[in-house]
Parts: structure tokens; sequence; C-alpha cells
């Protein structure tokens, strides 16, 4: 059985509970697979094939769309809670017993989530460009940040501001990405509607009001890496190294001149560090 | 040629100014070099053969014994700056064009002064374990610390206090540090003096003087990697995420269940992340 690429790995479906999951297989079909989770608005589209085919080389990449995201159907919940329990339920309809997961941003509540709530099937967990519940600055963007993030069809200009620094490398960079996530031209979701986006922006407030005390944190027993740009302006940095602090067994790494988007920016650079981290004896 | 193991590699000598230093190079003796600056009291005794050999598999790794340290003549100076100048002196004597520098704790202060007073021949920088001059809490011990750090004959108790966690897994990886580090048994070393380790104390206790404004640290334009354990008894973690933040081509990685002596903890991990460094293209 071959692999399948980012560009012709075919959209499934799966029926769980009364939701309809689209998902796509990506890289190699054995080993313990690792499942994707996307940032505010993002369908399986909005992912850099550069790191789902390099984290394929040696597992199964599952991307898929939560609830009401994408291609799968129902309403899309408004809080991170309902959004990892509908997560669950996609897990265990795949039958999945063991997994790795990979959250970026509202993605990485998300994975926190489940491996707070369920953590039997989690192996070990990257949270890429996220933060804890309650973190710091996590309740309020400034105005032209939220301008961005909440234009009706997304456009390059938004991705540069929101997800890259300001240097031209980074910028640069950005541009990139933006060719890269638009190489697959079939068979592709459609955009996340505004509903999906007033309930995902819902659930990321509640998440971000401060006053935790972060207990949940060490209550994850598994290895977890951490990683960041320098200078997240959507989830501040700062996060990373508190989720660190809290976190028992887990490492960090940030890295230069970068934002939000650092994973696109530094692709290979963090698909080598994710492996290395996968990978090894523990 | 073939390369020098950590075990055989002999110690060498060059004279510059009126000192003359002891060295050895280990690894691949081709590519640009990489020097290594120890710790408080170390000579090149205390380098990990595993962490030597492993970053030599690319490059000649070249361990020194600055002056009046170990098998060097002169009197230890007791002011990081003049221990950067001696460095620099040597690095000039062996007629090194272009390096690497990776500075562990004092190593890291001395490497941090050599690139702001000689940036040019340095490629990139390796900072383990280490804090910017007036850093956080890096003035004071606690006084079981103090003790165990100027023992006048280290022990292995004593490395296990300083450099590891109190988890059993953290002691373990300190007892099998302590076993690599002693198997290199003819052509050694002499330890240091009290006389070096008085000088170094005073060099230290300056640094830390807090109150800078880590003015020269934004004006380090090498790549370089940050690294620390996540709970740094020596020189508090805290200090390597403040370099981080003011150094414009830093990247960061923090290892968890881990102290001071987190690259012997955790030494092929250390290799495999300082490799994917070295060898990156930027």
């Amino acid at each position: 059985m071959s692999a399948n690429t980012h560009i012709n790995a075919p959209t499934q479906f799966i029926e769980a509970g009364s939701i309809r999951f689209a998902y796509r297989k990506i890289g190699k079909p054995s080993g313990i697979p690792i499942l994707l989770l996307g940032h505010f608005r993002a369908t399986m589209e909005n992912w850099d094939p550069t790191i789902t085919e390099g984290l394929g080389q040696d597992r199964s990449v599952i991307l898929f769309s939560n609830t009401g995201v994408g291609a799968t159907s129902g309403k899309t919940p408004d809080t991170v809670l309902q959004m990892a329990k509908d997560a669950i339920m996609f897990i265990e309809a795949l039958g999945l017993k063991q997994l790795d997961l990979l959250g970026f941003s509202l993605g990485g509540f998300i994975a926190q989530q489940i491996t707070i709530i369920r953590p039997d099937p989690v192996r070990r967990l990257v949270l890429a460009g996220t933060g804890p519940e309650g973190g710091e600055d996590m309740a309020a963007y400034p105005d032209h940040v939220t301008k961005a993030a909440i234009n009706e069809i997304p456009v390059l200009e938004d991705f540069l501001l929101l997800f890259f620094s300001q240097s031209e490398k980074s910028q640069q960079a950005g541009r990139d990405f933006w060719e890269r996530r638009h190489l697959r031209i079939s068979d592709v979701e459609p955009a996340s509607s505004m509903e999906t986006m007033g309930a995902q922006g819902k659930a990321i407030a509640a998440w971000g009001v401060p006053g935790s005390s972060y207990s949940q944190l060490n209550k994850i027993n598994q290895p977890v890496l951490i990683t960041n740009g320098n200078n997240d302006i959507m989830v501040p940095t700062s996060n990373s190294y508190l989720m660190f602090r809290h976190i028992p067994s887990s490492k960090l790494i940030l890295y230069p001149d970068s934002g939000h988007g650092f994973l696109f920016q530094y692709p290979s650079e963090f698909v080598s560090d994710v492996r290395e981290f996968l990978n090894q004896a523990l």
C-alpha cells in the first residue's frame, strides 16, 4: 500500500453519533498515527504539505474537520470542552486505541482538553502556537488583529499579518507557505462558515478568560513538546513558557523571528524537531 | 586521517602571549570547528564523550583549558572579560578564521563575551545552562548549593545535587554520566586549583550582579541556540528565556525533568538538537 500525499489523499467520511466527519490519511499507513487539530476557522486545506508529508515519513498523519467545520456535518459547538468530546467521538469511531496529537492554536486548546478528559489513548502530545486555559493575554486582541482574523474571505495579507513576523524573511516564508497550501486543487473542503467562526470565537474567548491556577496542566502525564514563534500575536509566546513550567514531562522549543505561523515558516525544522520527539525512546 | 575519540585524543599545547594552552581535537578533522567552553572548575575531563564524539561526527570538536585551568599555564583571571580575551588569544594562535562556540555555564558567559567583543570569527553560538550578564537570581546561591560547588575534591554526590533533578531517572542519568566522564584514564589533566576556583567564583559573582539592561545581547547577530534544563539551580532557567527574548536570531530549547547538567542527562538528544542547529542552511 503506497503512502498518500497531501495532494492526493482522498477525503473520507465516518459517522460518529449524529455527525459525519470528514478526514484524510497522509503518509505511511502504519505505526502509531498522529491526529492534527487545526486553528481558528481552519479546514484540512489549512495545513502545510511539507509538514503533513514530513511527519508522514514514519507514521500515518490524520487530518480531520471537527463538528460543523468544512465538509463535516453538524453545528460547531461553542466550547472547547464540547469540541474535545466530539474529537474523542471521532477518534473512537476510527477505532484508534493509541495515537499522538498535534494541536495548533485552537487545536492546541482542544488537544490539551482531550488529554485531560481522556488520557488513555494519547501517547504523546505536540502543542504548537497555543496556550493554557486562562493563559496570559489570551482574552483580547488589538483591533487590527481582530479585523484580519474575522475577514469573511481570508486573504494572503491577513495570514501575513496574523501568522508571520514583519521581517522580509518571515513575510517571504508566508508567501511560500500560501503557495504550498494551495497546491491541492481537487477534492477540497468548503471554507468554514461565518456561523462556525462565531462559535469558535466564543469558545476561544471563554478559554482565554484569565484567573486559572493551571492545575489541569500538571495532570498531563504524557511527554509533551511545546512549540511557538518568538513573537506570537494570536496566542502570546509567554503562554508556551507558562505551559512548559506546569506540564511535568514537557520540552519547549521556541523559534526565532516568527509568529503564530512559525511551523509554516520553518516547516522542515519543525518536522525534524517533532519527529525527534515522537521517535525517541523515553 | 582518522578521527580522534574522546578517550584517545592527545593533549596538545600551543603558546599564545605568555600562556601555554592545553587543548584536544576530537572528531572529524575537517569542517568548521566548534570550540567548547566548560563550567566552573571544569577541565577537559569534565565533558561528556557522548557529546564530544556526537558533535564530532561532522566537525572538529576542540576542547581547551583557559588560562590557569587544568594543564594550561598562567594565573586564572577573575573577570569574564579577561577570560574571553584569553580565549580569543587561543583561537587566534590556532589560526581559526571561523568557528562555532558552545559555552556551558561559566563557559556560556565567556562565549557571549567573545561574541560581543570579537564577533567576526564566530559563525554560530550554542549557549547551555547559562545566563546573561546581570541576569535573574544569578548573584547568590543557597548554602547547600555553595557548599557542594566549592567542595575541594568534587564527588559524584555533588554533581548529582548541582547538575541533576531529584527524580530517580535524572539521578540515574547523573550516575551514568559520571561513568562516561571517567572513561579516559591516561593523559588526563590535573584538577583545577583552589586558586582557580576563587578567581572563577569572583568572575561569576561579578557577572551575576543584577541591573543590566541586556543591551549587549541584541548586538549578537549570529544564530544562537539557547538550551537548559527546566529547573537549573546553578543558573536559573528563566535566564535562558530572558536571553531568548533579547538575542534576535535565537532558538530556545528547554528539556524536561532536568537541571544544570541537562546536556549530560540527554546527551543524544542534545547532540541531535545541536547538530540540527549547526548544520541547517539559514
